[in-house]
């Protein structure tokens, strides 16, 4: 059954708004990268902030990209996609970033990586992004339950 | 349309499915957390690490509540609920949580509030958790583009 469902998923169409996104980004054009959401998309950034809207994605960003984000530089890798109802898909897709100003939950300038989860309405071959929600991937403190018992 | 799609949440179950999760945490039983979330499910967590299946976030967590949660205490608070496809519902859900050793993204002990994303399918009136994406809301830094323009 899981596979089944697995199999209807539009990888070609969740590979374009990747590869959209990820240039959107990249030459820090926000009314194009907003575009990429449906009109009232939720979106939750690495602080934990939630934006509603494809005009307050597009805003909130335009500032960011007008300063911290000026120079940098996002790539994006889809790391599984799969279908959860009929025409919704939810993708994990894992992101490295360069180049940006401090930012980001640590507050830092050095390179970032992170995962960011979308949730995707498939309509008439056009993917759009509906709920997104980001993080950035940090390592394992060095007292953490898990850094005694890495499994 | 929005408000026709909207109108198909069936709040009840969203609403149980809420309960549940707060019960199953402040009675630090993981099976039972982990019993809210699909067989194979995506979970990720306030630092960006992406567990997948009921097995491994049952395991993951089982780990934290003999350690960093063992005393700590959650609410949750369903701020948003839509449906995005027939039987998927995407829920906000914002959370707060006191008596946690240090964790999260700030390592912090103090109070930690966070926004946390559902997937959820709806079947037989019952809802499961498909994906799951939780992040800790932090305050705006000092020297931050939203710091000199809250808008």
């Amino acid at each position: 059954m899981a596979s089944t469902i697995a199999m209807a998923v539009d990888e070609q169409a969740v590979a374009v708004l990747v590869s959209e996104v990820e240039q959107a980004w990249n030459t820090h054009d926000m009314r194009r990268f907003a575009a990429c959401f449906t009109e009232d998309a939720d979106f939750v950034n690495v602080r934990g902030w939630w934006w509603r809207g494809r005009d307050e994605i597009e805003r909130k960003h335009a500032l960011f990209h007008e300063t911290i984000f000026r120079d940098s530089r996002m790539r994006l890798e889809r790391a599984a996609t799969r279908e959860v109802g009929s025409g919704v898909v939810v993708a994990h897709v894992k992101w490295s970033m360069v180049g940006h100003e401090v930012g980001g939950p640590e507050q830092t300038a050095e390179p970032r990586v992170g995962i960011w989860s979308w949730v995707i309405r498939e309509r008439d071959g056009r993917s759009e992004i509906v709920a997104s929600h980001n993080t950035d991937t940090m390592e394992i403190p060095p007292v953490h339950p898990l850094a005694a018992r890495p499994s």
